[in-house]
Parts: structure tokens; C-alpha cells; sequence
């Protein structure tokens, strides 16, 4: 049965989705409703049957799939009365503004035996996964810390990304895909989060943040957005206690390994001077005991994420990205808020 | 009044002083004490008067300053005794293993009317100059995040820096460098205090850490060391309002500078594509945008610590590095250390 898709909210995302899900076997992008009637318009012109009404809408036979693509502080009570209606739901991320309302659109999916999922479309970057298979080939050794960053330098948010009650804010929009991305590969539980947000040029939600994730493991995770950074540290900076890995851009064209050899353990630094003072630790190591690995090859296409909803339906495979991961990634994102109002790490309960 | 120098402990550190300081105008290195008699004969070997007793050194009126260059655990009690003779006392860093100690060693510097100072010699260093020249100068707008780096890959630790009881560990050995240094530019005093240390490959003490420091003006400074990170995050990273900084290296042979100017208000950035969706806020900024700026001059030397300690003595001039800062730095070391064992922040008291 292919996915038949009707969009709540016909804005930039959902003109993403409409044209790139189209491309996909088995699914179609049907029909749209939104409460803008110029957005409705441009939906029709675009080929889908336009609802002006969520009822009508939603009466639509034809539609199996509806993809919530509204602002955030609404994604809620329209994924809910989608399954109410029946519906698979698919919503875009962050799924809600808390893990409360989180609970009420699960508990929805379960009561309706329908299908409920996330867009976690950054589960497929290619920068994510390449550090990812590195880290799982055991590339590095331990792995102690993992550092994933986005320094833009775009600044004013738009529209109502930029307004808190809408839920916007760059935890929501960003942080929520980097902080997915890490608990989804890592085995280890969250012990605590400590945040600190700012709002530089954004006065009414956080425009920068640094998040830390301490993991039962002992490794700690850093990720860190910021929409007014004029300079940049790389996406991905990860180091284990035999390798370290750094990835420049979301699309993996740079970066690089550097692995300790079989000789290291017999070539140890030597001392060197720096303006101020000798150093032994700060000495770069000779090169023969190090070795420079490619980054590794990685074939991934952000299409699985359709496909998997698609197949779903038909039984036919399990589910990617769960309700349950996506609460996971909700809680995180609650103490890291509540980590920023009382200065405090908040430990994780389970 | 020239310094005559007489230093206890004649290790690594001891020869470099001998070494340096030697060559500053008014500054004459004369004697060393040390515990162990190869020690001592080298330090005769050296040209130094060599002493095997700490009374009989003491008690050398030719030596009017003491440099305390030894493991950091016997700091306090060595200083002490130099300061109950009569000597002005340099301390090698860290100066103390906590504020309690520092508080008597002060005690004993007023009460005997003494020179009391530590060599925080990185005060001095070339990129920390160039970097606190960018923000002061207003290169960069308001700044809210500077990041402060050392990742080495030397790893193992050596002598006596490898124990906690002589107190080791890249906390005391380069934290008391890094937050000095951020402390000494900060016209705004730290609030909170949150730490994470790792062993990584020395079980006995941290050779990893990150360390984040919140000031009242909601500047926040991440100051991070590790000695087993194969790959390395450049020295200095700080971003404002207006323009970002990146610093390579100790010697600050490679970074730049890069700010918005004047066009930046009326060309906003464009969206654009990446594998798994689309970003503005991420895109590039228009080229005419920005300016990119070569590093600012700074014309700094070393040397200027032991001018001043000589031009302290004479009358000549204030000191540079003062006990109550030293005693700022000691309390966020302790602060770092308590947030690391309660996996809390820790809020400073003043």
C-alpha cells in the first residue's frame, strides 16, 4: 500500500517534503490544509487537493499518512486529531514542546493502532554517519569524547522560529537533531545534562547553546548550535583514547583520523619550547608512530526514512526512529532547559 | 637592587629559570637547594652555590629571592620557611593544592613584609595577548563565548605530575595557566563553576578536562586540556556579536579574525541545501558581507616577570602577578575540582 500523504501546514518544510517525498517509490504527496488560504492556493497550483477546513481535511478518504509540518506549539493537538481520525501521523521535528504532551500523542498512536513517527531526517546525514561507523569500527579505541557542533553565522531566526511561544529557539530546531543523532548510537543511558542557552541576537528564544551529556559509560558528549558564530570549529570533533577524529562540514568533504601505531608505545614525545616555557605533553608525536586514515566511506540516502514509513504500513519492516527514542530525545531536551533555569546539571530518571 | 635568586628544587623547571632568567638585566641566579645530591652537584656543575640543607641555604644572606620550583605538594611549607627568613618568594604554579594553603602562605608574606608572587609566566604568551587584544579592542562586538584549549598528544605523564599526593594532573599543571589567564582579562567575576575530568591514560589524576566558567556579565569560557587527543581544536576560540577569532597554536602562527561590517544588516543569508534538508540559518554569509582581519600586533616578552619582581623590590612598580588573583584562580581550581566530584555546578561565594 503505498504512503498516500496529506501535509497540515503548507510552509518551507512542508514544500521540501511535498517535492522530495514525491520522488520516492510508493509514495505520493496528495493533498494539503492549512489555515493561511494564500498557502492553500499555492498547494493547489502545486498539484494537491487544498483543504481549507482540518475536518474536511481529514475526512479525506485517500490520505493514510499525514505529515505534521506546522510550528511546533500546534504539533500536538494536530497529530492527535489525525489519529483520531485514523491516521498515520508523521511530524516534523521537535515532535512537541514536552515530554507531557509527547506522552498524550503516544498515547493517541497506541489507543488508535496507528502509525506515529518523527522526522529525525539527520539520522542520514552523511557527516553523522561516517563518525559514527569510525567510532563503531572501533577506529579511535574508547571513546571519550564526542563533540558535535553547527556554527552558522545566519543570525535573525525567522518567523515564528524566533518566537518562544510558537516553541522556537535553536534546542528545539537544532539541538534536538544533534542530541538524536547521539543517543541514537550510543549503547551507554544519559546520567545528567548540564546547558547553558543565550540569546545574542535572537532577544526572545536561545540562538546559542552548549549542551553536555554525561553517559553512564564515562563518556561525555558536547553539542553545541549557535546561529552567530563569524567563525567555526568543526561538526564533528571526537577523541578516544588511541585515535581522534575531526569532520569539517555536514557533508563530510574534509576532515581527517589520526591513530596511534604499534610504535607508539616505544616512541614517546619529546620535550619542546614554547614561548613561555617547555612542554613534553603539548609535543607533537613523531610522525612514524601515527598513522592518517580516510575517513570512512559510508552509502546512505535520507530516502530510508520514507521507505521505512512505507514499509511499516505494509508490515513489512520495524520502525526507525520509535516513539520511544523520540521521548528519550525529549527528556534530554527538558533538562537541558531546566539545566539552564536553575544553573544546576539535572540528573536523568528512568 | 638586583634579584639574587636562590631556588629550592633543581628539576626541569628550576634549569629553565636558571637558563632564562639568567640573561634579564638585574637578575642574578645564585644558589639551588635540592633534597637530592645529584642534584645539588649539578646545580654546582652549573656555576650555582649547590646546598643540601634547607637551613644552611636560607641562611645564605647573598640570596634575597627564593624561587619554589619544586612537586606542588611541598609548595606551601618551602615557601613558608623562605618567607619566615626574610626572603621574597617566588612560587612555581600551581602555587598551592587549595585556598587554605594559599591563605597561610599569603599570611606569612604580610608578616614578614616580603615579595610573595607565582610565576604565571603564560600570562605572557604571544596568542593569549593577541586573542585578549581582538575582544578588548572591540574586534569582535560583545563577546560571549572564549574558548580556551590545549589538546596534546603526548598522553602518559611523567614524574611526579603522574600522582595526585604530589599534586599532579592537567587541572593544577595547566588549569591554573588557562584560567589565570581568563580571570586576568575579565573585568567580571565568575559566578558558577561546572567540571568534568576524565583519566583517560594516567589513572591517578585527570589528563582531561573540560571546564566551563560562567561570568555575571554572561560571558561563559570553556577551558579545555587534554593530553591524549590525537587530533587538536585550534588554541583559542571566541565568538561576539559582530566577529569570531580562531588561534592555531601557541605561537599564534595561523588564525584570523573574521566580523560583519556595514553591508551585513542589509544582506541577510540565503537558504540553502544540505543532503538531509534545508538551512538559512547555517548558509554561508555573502562574502561583501564580512572582512576578514589579519590578527592584531602585540609585543610581548616573558622577561617581563622577572622586571617586575626586580622592579617590585626596588619600589619601581606595582606587582603583575598578585597574591588575591592567584588566590581567584586557587578558588575556581577548587571550585572545578568539588563540581567534578558532585557532578554539580558550583556557585563562587566572595
Amino acid at each position: 500500500m503505498p504512503v498516500k500523504l496529506g501535509i497540515i501546514g503548507y510552509g518551507g518544510m512542508a514544500r521540501w517534503h511535498h517535492k522530495n517525498a514525491s520522488k520516492i517509490d510508493g509514495v505520493d504527496v496528495i493533498a494539503a490544509y492549512d489555515i493561511d488560504a494564500r498557502m492553500v492556493k499555492e498547494a493547489e497550483e502545486n498539484g494537491l487537493r487544498g483543504y481549507r477546513a482540518l475536518n474536511e481535511f481529514l475526512a479525506d478518504k485517500d490520505i493514510n499518512t499525514v505529515l505534521v509540518a506546522t510550528p511546533n506549539h500546534v504539533h500536538k493537538e494536530l497529530a492527535i486529531a489525525a489519529m483520531d481520525a485514523g491516521k498515520n501521523v508523521i511530524v516534523e521535528k521537535p515532535v512537541a514542546l514536552s515530554v507531557a504532551e509527547l506522552d498524550e500523542m503516544i498515547a493517541a498512536s497506541e489507543k488508535n493502532h496507528v502509525l506515529f513517527t518523527v522526522h529525525q531526517n539527520r539520522r542520514w546525514d552523511r557527516d553523522y554517519r561516517i563518525m559514527r561507523k569510525a567510532v563503531e569500527d572501533g577506529l579511535l579505541g574508547d571513546v571519550y569524547t564526542i563533540e558535535s557542533r553547527v556554527h552558522g553565522c545566519g543570525g535573525t531566526m525567522y518567523g515564528w522560529r524566533a518566537y518562544k511561544k510558537y516553541g522556537g529557539g535553536m534546542l528545539y530546531d537544532w539541538g534536538v537533531h544533534l542530541i538524536d543523532q547521539i543517543l541514537y548510537m550510543m549503547p551507554s543511558k544519559v546520567e545528567s545534562v548540564y546547558a547553558r542557552l543565550f540569546s545574542i541576537v535572537n532577544p526572545d528564544v536561545d540562538d546559542y547553546f552548549k549542551v553536555l551529556l554525561n553517559f553512564g559509560s564515562g563518556l561525555t558528549a558536547q553539542i553545541e548550535v549557535g546561529t552567530m558564530c563569524l567563525e567555526s570549529l568543526p561538526r564533528w570533533f571526537v577523541c578516544g583514547n588511541r585515535g581522534a577524529l575531526h569532520i569539517d562540514d555536514f557533508e563530510a568533504k574534509s576532515g581527517s583520523i589520526t591513530s596511534l601505531n604499534k610504535l607508539a608505545d616505544e616512541v614517546p614525545a619529546e620535550v619542546i619550547d614554547t614561548p613561555s616555557g617547555p612542554t613534553r605533553l603539548f609535543a607533537p608525536r613523531p610522525e612514524d608512530a601515527t598513522d592518517h586514515l580516510e575517513l570512512p566511506e559510508v552509502n546512505v540516502s535520507w530516502t530510508e526514512f520514507y521507505e521505512n514509513v512505507r514499509d511499516v504500513i505494509d508490515g513489512k519492516a520495524e520502525l526507525i526512529v520509535k516513539p520511544s527514542e523520540v521521548r528519550y530525545t525529549m527528556s534530554v531536551i527538558e533538562a537541558a532547559f531546566k539545566s539552564h533555569e536553575t544553573g544546576q546539571a539535572v540528573k536523568m530518571k528512568y
